[in-house]
């Protein structure tokens, strides 16, 4: 049987993350259910994106991956069930998916539209709980994605920033600020020339990347490659959107030794 | 075997919620347990019997909900348990079961003394540990209510602000304020007269009620049945709570159009 | 099959902890997962020492505790496993493990070296995605802890403070403070003398040990045994370590009835 795994900006302050575990084990109790993350910033659409894409590759592919993040709750956006070899995937039709498509297209892709799989009385505001939970235990169990609605052709896709990558610099901009005040850009580690050093707000910070936090001194600033493959701005033992003042959107800019400009 | 749903003042800082789960893992390894919420605020009875009573319909009426928000721990207060057709319901004496006992009598009420079913050792701060997880795993695994301890008559009840509905205005009060910062009042949605405005605060939010965040312009203030079934105030795209500088305890007034003042 | 709980400082607003039950889903899905605590402080080894220390008593003395607060992840620091008669542990060689072996030392103790039980590519930053959780999973399933690497002579220890208990007084400092605000000392109240007075900071609280929080009146400051078996300052209905402005380190004095000073 197929594990589901939650991503939801629902917070755990409320219940409504452990209502949907309710409606999934009333339905399908002999489904694993994984929180996958619930503390998405609300309505954060983009982000909940980043982590879906570097998370699933760490799943078992046959995952039913559960994202509502869904300003539009109760509008007329659709709702989508998609099939790649990594998964399905359902989620509003927002945008939330382009990052986890962008690699693999998907090979099925369905409006959730099947109002018999839903819970017989849809609020207007709680479709994780209504809608999503129930078809998640759904597919779990293995219904079909053609059961759930119709084919769709395309899906709402959100611009993704690209980094720029040159001979001598890079330049791409701060996607995802973690719990520890790590910065992660959007530019790839991987391939780079060694870098002199990366200029952030108003630091400076010096290269190469590093191999540990404790690398530098603590309390300095370094650059390393983060978990998801995408250079890193952080402090060693501490928290280096707060010292540094910075949030997602800064611009991140690196200049590479092979320039010459070191 | 039937599961398990925890909802607690613990929060998630501690290990206290995890120590609840080593218990029953030790007690009933089969068992599935479900967090249903861990961050009531610290000693908030009432605001725990809320979120009980509209979780419950969610869950399999087998479930056996372990509700441990108890600041009278160590003292005379009594623990119950209780059986509904909804489930079993274990919590202490102090009004917490108040709201999802209104509908429905319980079928059997015991006051859950057994120590032979508690841990060996019982502190004076951690009953949740102690008491309320193995008499749980006990429950879940098939145990008896009567095993538990001798049949109440009673219970604590708190008090429950009912709403006063007329023909031209109706008048609740909030009674949750949740994640999102979305005002739950006490006036049941269902039945009402279209809403020609509501009076919160200082603030005036134009009827009717809408069918989903989006239907107002963006940082627009809005009225809305919540998925609980209660009027909620709303912000589309934002913290309705804290834009408005409204908590739980504002007077909330609708006037309808039907009385012509709209 | 072996039960895992994990114990991180990774916190819930990122998808750390849910990518850690991904590998673990996808390795061992039959393999229960408890999240013990994932909300220590960050980088904070002492602190998540003692809430293993203290929670290890409750789950089943087969489980894998597995700690990852670990500072100088992708340095040289090594990562241990070790057995004793309540589990098996799997933490970074940084003082974590210094608690819960004082009391047993272990039967079995290990460098976690053997790459072959990793995931394949292993990152400088996230080793509880790429060694913690997939060793975890290995151990669940049955691996004998000498295969996963060469055997220690010992680990690094963390200096413990300890008490000084004298027949007129004790002291000791707060170690701990939680989520309610209850100061948790290192002075163990198990056989102590009736205590006069306490003093911490500039308060001076009243004795005895009190058997319950509403022992005394709402607001009031309070001595009792907590759940950990320490003895704690903590308030009626508030949030002591908020009231008298203290944290951990804070020295604690008990008075002793038997000295003749109350």
């Amino acid at each position: 049987m197929a594990p589901i795994a939650l991503l939801t900006d629902f917070g755990h302050r409320d219940a409504y993350v452990g209502v949907m575990h309710g409606v999934i084990a009333s339905l399908a109790p002999e489904v694993q259910v994984i929180d996958l993350c619930h503390e998405v910033r609300p309505q954060a659409v983009a982000e909940a994106g980043f982590l879906l894409a570097t998370s699933v590759p760490f799943f078992p592919n046959t995952t039913v991956f559960t994202a509502v993040v869904d300003p539009g709750v109760g509008s007329a956006r659709q709702i989508l069930a998609a099939r790649t070899s990594r998964g399905v995937f359902v989620a509003p039709d927002n945008g939330l998916l382009t990052e986890v498509l962008a690699d693999e297209e998907p090979s099925e892709l369905v409006a959730v539209t099947n109002r018999e799989l839903f819970l017989p009385r849809v609020s207007q505001t709680f479709h994780g709980r209504d809608v999503f939970a129930p078809t998640a235990a759904q597919l779990a169990l293995g219904r079909p994605l053609a059961e759930l609605g119709p084919p769709l052709e395309d899906y709402l896709r959100l611009p993704s920033p690209q980094p720029s990558i040159g001979a001598d610099s890079a330049e791409g901009v701060i996607r995802y600020v973690d719990h520890f005040g790590n910065l992660v850009s959007t530019i790839p580690a991987a391939g780079l020339p060694p870098v002199a050093s990366a200029q952030i707000g108003e630091a400076t910070i010096p290269g190469p990347l590093r191999t540990s936090y404790v690398a530098v001194d603590l309390g300095e600033a370094l650059l390393i490659e983060g978990s998801s493959g995408f250079v890193e701005v952080s402090l060693n033992g501490g928290d280096a959107a707060g010292m540094l003042n910075l949030r997602v959107g800064a611009t991140l800019k690196l200049t590479f030794r092979t320039g010459g400009l070191a």
